[in-house]
């Protein structure tokens, strides 16, 4: 067997900690499948005296986290600082110039900066790795990188953020409000206290930049995504949607438009209506979940938990075993974003004017005669056909109505138009809530 | 951009026509990401004349498959012949003799002399890799041996044959008996003239061999898979499973016991009752899945469709590319079962006996008093335990009474006890049927 693979660890959070018991319990595994031990030498993280349920005597302690990939005793810094910017970026970047390569479970930064750092990586001949940045401890990179090579992806998405899949699923089983439901998540450690992040789709759209990119070629584009979150969701909501045979859940969406001859990017966070047929009908609780259609291998469906030490430490050590198995063939990881940074494209964003599908619109009304025509007559104006219709009294807020309804299969530039006609219109008692049914 | 990777054909089935179509379409593409062209050189099958609606001017013809891996214009051959022995062993053995790597799809075969491939491929250093041999299109066989790489794998198992799902399927959807919808599935195209490889489970226990052998670090053994099919269940079984609130799915399933001290290999396929809420209990049609338990990431799922021309040319295509990157770095893919074959541990069977677990167990019996009577003092004086019982009578066979039963968690040896009681009792029309639950 060969010379150890040396890690040093920037970051000793839950993950950093699951890392290094990762490393530990299952070293003796490690060291046959990768060809090699891995082995952590050197460790850092911001407060060196906080406990953290490892024994961290074995290893060097570094105070700046920035410079480990310069030191002599390490191959690999895994950096699991988090944040787009600041101390990761640093480390990153140094360890990168440094000619080492790097693991991160880091979305933002990849998000953010993935672009440069596959380049540094490229031009350094060094590993960029971050299976851990999108969907916890599910290979879903590999799978699309790797696994779904031979194919075009024609679409990719799923669900990326086990927090709203949390609440969602919390709000279908309880019949609760998202508030209600939110602070219970929060009690239990399943939100954060700040949680606007997660419930804002901003942590899944980091995630959906970056399947975008190995999905399509592309180059990572985060500013571009468009996103909504699941705040405004209703219990009725959900049983509506149940009613109708579908249930609530966050997807992120990807794939391309080449409508006017030139190929076009679309990302979209957005709750969606999901019919009980669809395997991510059945995703509960925190799971993630991703679904790359390729165009010969047909529907691929990547499942397993979102977030967590152990998933997340799992899919670090992942991307450690690979690289200790190519160093250990003379070779690299190959790049990052599944072609190199040269190959990828800068795509436009597409617009989500000509997409076609069907859609659930919900209003909350005033109780008085003539809005429900009001409602109809914006979307008989734009050409939105209606399929079912459902008015009913809110028990919870008074006089308040509530009017949902599904239309058949058409552009959402024409939903858009209804929505802009009904704009500012006194019968509205707040901005409707428009949510895309997921289609075949 | 290097030079093409060049790969002879063995085998031009639909799977073969498969693979040259999404060379073709997908060729740029897969050029970018695997870093040099894959491009097809020869070709051979049994019979030269038939009409494949694929054009094989541009590919040399080789009438003897067996020294394709000679020929001075190939690197890889692709071996799909099917078969575990004949011409589709004799190929493979010469083309790694001959120093070129191996791509199959043949489940048979690997099952079968996998191990001897494995230690020839490594005396060569080359590739030996078979991700279309399950699962067909779902990336599962990297799933495991890479993506799961960091885990102590404590249980894998899944839906691993797609005629047997379709089957399934079809008897819950239209409440018909098996016999019914097999005659349509062979109508169709679904499944084979003779059927016996699908439907008693050894297609199966093929792959669940393969699954279990990367996952556990152990000898592949395909003679000591237990396998049940799925020929004895009725519409009435599955109307059963549905009122206690399972679905019935052929499961391979492979973990290891360590009880006495020594590690043993525990594979079997069998029909099994899946609740409700297990995401393999929303498999349908001919899709597969396969659940992998680590030790850190906790539960995978990869799911997808689990044969036909364009996901099989998927996974064939997929170890193609893998081949070309490691080549690309002088390196080679790595072991074909995830460690060297010295490496990989000779498991003795475990005994199913000692399992513990749930059961659904039926019986077709004689309408006359004291049969039901008879059965529970089996169960009684075997130690099983009751949790549900149900007796309803049979219109479609007379007088004929079926009772099916579900037992508390218990020791399977209890179970088998209590079914040899019962052996050669005359109030039994025909042998029970025990199908176990799957269980957290």
């Amino acid at each position: 067997m060969s010379e150890p693979l040396r890690i040093a660890l920037a970051g000793l959070g839950t993950v950093g900690a699951g890392v290094i018991r990762l490393v530990e319990t299952n070293a003796a595994l490690i060291a046959r499948r990768a060809g090699r031990p891995i082995k952590i030498t050197a460790v850092s993280a911001r407060d060196r005296s906080k406990q953290r349920g490892v024994d961290l005597a074995p290893y060097a302690w570094e105070d700046d986290m920035v410079i480990m990939g310069e030191r002599a005793d390490v191959d690999v810094v895994v950096e699991l600082v988090g944040g787009s910017d600041g101390p990761a970026l640093a480390c990153a970047r140094t360890t990168i110039e440094a000619g080492k390569a790097l693991v991160t479970a880091n979305k933002a930064m990849i998000a953010h900066h993935g672009l440069e750092l596959a380049r540094k990586a490229e031009a350094a001949h060094v590993a960029l790795k971050f299976e851990a940045a999108v969907a916890g401890g599910i290979p879903v990179i590999k799978g699309l990188r790797e696994g779904a090579a031979a194919n075009e992806i024609e679409r990719v998405y799923g669900i990326l953020n086990g927090t709203c899949n949390f609440i969602l699923s919390a709000m279908e089983d309880s019949g609760r409000d998202f508030a209600d439901v939110l602070a219970e998540a929060q009690a239990k450690g399943y939100a954060e206290a700040d949680p606007a992040f997660d419930i804002e789709g901003i942590d899944a759209a980091h995630k959906l930049s970056i399947l975008a990119a190995i999905s399509f070629g592309a180059e990572i584009d985060f500013a571009s995504v468009e996103t909504a979150g699941i705040g405004r969701i209703l219990a009725a909501d959900i049983a509506q949607a149940e009613a109708l045979g579908y249930v609530i859940r966050l997807i992120g969406m990807a794939d391309t438009d080449s409508s006017d001859g030139t190929i076009r990017l679309f990302q979209r966070v957005q709750p969606h209506l999901v019919p009980f047929d669809h395997p991510l009908a059945h995703v509960d609780g925190a799971t993630n979940a991703v679904v790359a259609e390729g165009n010969f291998s047909g529907r691929l469906l990547f499942q397993g938990a979102g977030a967590g030490d152990g998933p997340t430490a799992s899919a670090v050590v992942a991307d450690l075993i690979d690289i200790a198995r190519s160093m250990e063939n003379g070779g690299e990881a190959g790049p990052a974003f599944s072609v190199p940074v040269g190959e990828l494209e800068a795509m436009a964003p597409a617009p989500s004017g000509n997409r076609l599908g069907r859609a659930y619109l919900r209003f909350l009304v005033a109780d008085r005669p003539g809005v429900l025509a009001e409602i109809t007559a914006a979307m008989r104006d734009a050409g939105v056909s209606i399929e079912s219709l459902i008015q009913k009294g809110r028990h919870d807020t008074g006089g308040e109505v509530l009017v949902a309804l599904v239309t058949h299969e058409g552009p959402e530039s024409a939903v858009s138009e209804a929505l802009r006609l009904l704009e500012g219109s006194p019968s509205l008692t707040q901005p409707p809530l428009v949510m895309q049914i997921l289609g075949e």
